[in-house]
């Protein structure tokens, strides 16, 4: 039986994952590709290093170079993380003839363009299911499943991290630290949580998704881009009040020829099946123009539901799947069709805003001043009593809009904060419809 | 750039989306495979009929011949329906060196065996993601993205017009007959609706996703199938009064090596990810060794959501990737492993009981006698005051039992049905854990 030789880089959490599953799974493995899959490599940092899982000795190796010349190691798993010296090795070890699987979201996000080009350059393919939502197998949906389709958008659950810190925000009623180091504490959260819960893992996702689904090569400074660190648990209770649930959403969608995306935390209607996402899940919910609705569903981080999405590359590679999708893809190579970037400030949507305003005659009238003043509607109004940690005189006041463009919402909200009853600052989502 | 033929077999309400997507969209087709997919031949039984989609002149053609014929069709969609002769025209289109895309899972689970033994003598492939759940990809799902697992359960919805008509019964307080009314009316239910309602189509799905995850050949007569035609309103509120939904369910759950597999309606807890699945969509709940949970929906039949299906078949075809496939995945070739049909009497599971019993002492007391007498323990009971359709000392009964081996379950059924106080028939419905 014919063998297929693997290599690896970086033996950390999801590289432990993986070799584990290549070293205690051969028979099945051997059964979905009709090969011998070997782990020959296993390149690390520090060879010292106590780890995850246990190699055959001979195995670990510090040097690229015994990658590149290994004439048996037909495709190499890159899992190190960070972005330079990821981005150099693949480019050596693509022109060593070798091909590539990778779950590293920042490398493809930033250098997608020059990465695939080498690849098709030097007749070897990349794969990379594992770069976003983890063991949800929404590349394989998007670049095979749904190829009948031009896909008009997509609405999506990408980080784990915010989806559980939010949960506990939400059903817990606690605030932000204590829901952060809930998740920190049960590994859902790094102890510099910084990139999850800013936007930028998720922006970095939906740019693949972007690339993949419309063609366009969305730069992560290109599109908005907020997190949830700022969420006040107030404004979740009150989306709950409204029949809302605030998840952070990275979302794409068409219209016509513009393409719109952010990442944002949005309000979703509480019986959307997005807002039914509870803890470290990840959902991905796609519109085609064929299929109609499509929801993917699953673990979207994680040691094993990553090295799962890992290893069906490394069969895809090793049956040949992989080249054929890569070559007929063409991905990042500047002709993805006609489709344009439609500049955040154009896009529109319905908003949640809420102030804290001293209580007093005129107030309101001034605020709807204000956003008649941008022509936008209200849609929906709550005044409640003041809170018990706010002076007697201060009280919340929530509005729902109707749709706005965000740059003229923005224009009203910085209008509103110069007004001179205003208290805090205030705090704004946009509304799904 | 290089043609790729293709030839249909049936231009009702697929076929018709199939040539539609092939006329209509040829310039994204040729985007996602570097080829020009080429409709040559449409075979259809009359060629009088009025079509959804207007065909080219001289595609039309009543002789199977033609398209085996044909040097420049590649691969033939069939879509005709019925099991005989698609299984003849098949294994004659294999014969004569075409491609297979099939949405016709009758015919798969009656005759895969056969089929796939002809696809590998003859060097051909044979593509089916239509034949289950319509628009959502689980066939890819199941034999790429999760191909690094072991399926430990499978548990889904797959017949779209059960769950309509369920939904209706459910969320509308709607009879059975007045649901299934509504369904034929909106077009999810044809004028017969005997093989969706009677559990036969997604037993037959069942078969299929039987046959991919766990290698078994799983004919229709080895497992429990039920329908949905004798459930009763009343025990629909039951059901949401204990907390649960009642669902028509296709599952297949692993124990070891042994394999339990059944269709039936099952009681669902109301937040299960499946119990919020309505109307006609589908949805499917599968458990993987590595990635854990996992859940893909969407539209599991209809024109389009299918179309985009075969189209998503044919594009695999035409890039190759189908091939490797079907070369590496060797289904229903008789060597699927050592894992065996669990014999339907052993299923444990638990229950819900009702009955309709006279209002008098020592009722209660006997038929406790009798589920002891099998060993099975009851969780909760609930009796309700005598409803307005019955006489006044008629009352219902609702038991939830423990976990009990369907044999005992059935052989306290039928003894309590020889009870004298019993009226009308004894319904029952598995329990999801």
């Amino acid at each position: 039986m014919e063998t297929y030789g693997i290599g690896l880089i970086g033996c950390g959490t999801v590289g432990s994952g993986v070799a584990r599953i290549l070293l205690e799974h051969t028979e099945r493995l051997t059964a979905r590709t009709g090969k011998k899959l070997q782990l020959r490599r296993v390149l690390v940092r520090d060879p010292a290093k106590r780890r995850q899982v246990e190699l055959p000795p001979g195995l670990v190796t510090t040097r690229l170079e015994d990658l590149k010349t290994d004439p048996n190691i037909q495709v190499v798993a890159e899992l190190a993380g960070g972005v330079d010296w990821p981005r150099r090795a693949v480019l050596e070890l693509l022109e060593a003839g070798k091909d590539i699987v990778t779950a590293n979201k920042a490398l493809l996000a930033e250098h997608g363009a020059e990465l695939f080009d080498a690849g098709r350059r030097f007749g070897r393919a990349i794969a990379f299911e594992a770069s976003v939502a983890g063991g949800v197998p929404i590349i394989t949906a998007l670049t095979q499943s749904l190829a009948a389709n031009q896909i008009t958008a997509v609405q999506a659950i990408l980080n784990g991290t915010s989806n559980f810190i939010l949960t506990g925000m939400s059903e817990e009623n606690l605030p932000y630290r204590d829901a952060l180091a809930e998740a920190q504490r049960l590994g859902y959260a790094e102890a510099d949580p910084t990139l999850d819960v800013d936007g930028t893992d998720a922006a970095q996702k939906l740019a693949i998704l972007a690339q993949i689904a419309f063609g366009v090569n969305a730069r992560l400074d290109s599109f908005e881009r907020r997190g949830i660190a700022e969420i006040d648990s107030i404004d979740i209770q009150y989306a709950r009040e409204l029949g809302y649930t605030i998840k952070l959403l990275a979302e794409a969608w068409l219209s016509g020829r513009k393409l719109a995306l952010h990442v944002s935390p949005v309000l979703l209607r509480k019986h959307d099946p997005l807002a039914l996402v509870r803890g470290p899940y990840n959902a991905i919910h796609l519109v085609g123009d064929v299929v109609g609705d499509t929801l993917f569903y699953g673990r979207g981080a994680g040691q094993m539901p990553t090295a799962s999405a890992v290893v069906a590359d490394l069969i895809d590679m090793a049956v040949g799947r992989a080249h054929n999708t890569f070559r007929s893809l063409r991905l990042w190579c500047g002709n993805g069709g006609n489709i344009e970037l439609q500049p955040s400030s154009t896009v529109r949507s319905r908003f949640y805003l809420r102030m804290f305003v001293e209580d007093r005659p005129g107030v309101l009238a001034q605020i709807c001043t204000v956003l008649a003043n941008y022509r936008i509607s209200i849609t929906s109004l709550i005044q409640h009593e003041a809170l018990e940690d706010h002076e007697g005189d201060i009280v919340p006041l929530v509005i729902m809009t109707h749709t706005a463009s965000t740059a003229d919402f923005r224009a009203a909200v910085a209008d509103l904060a110069d007004l001179p009853f205003l208290r805090e600052t205030i705090a704004y989502y946009p509304v799904a419809d």
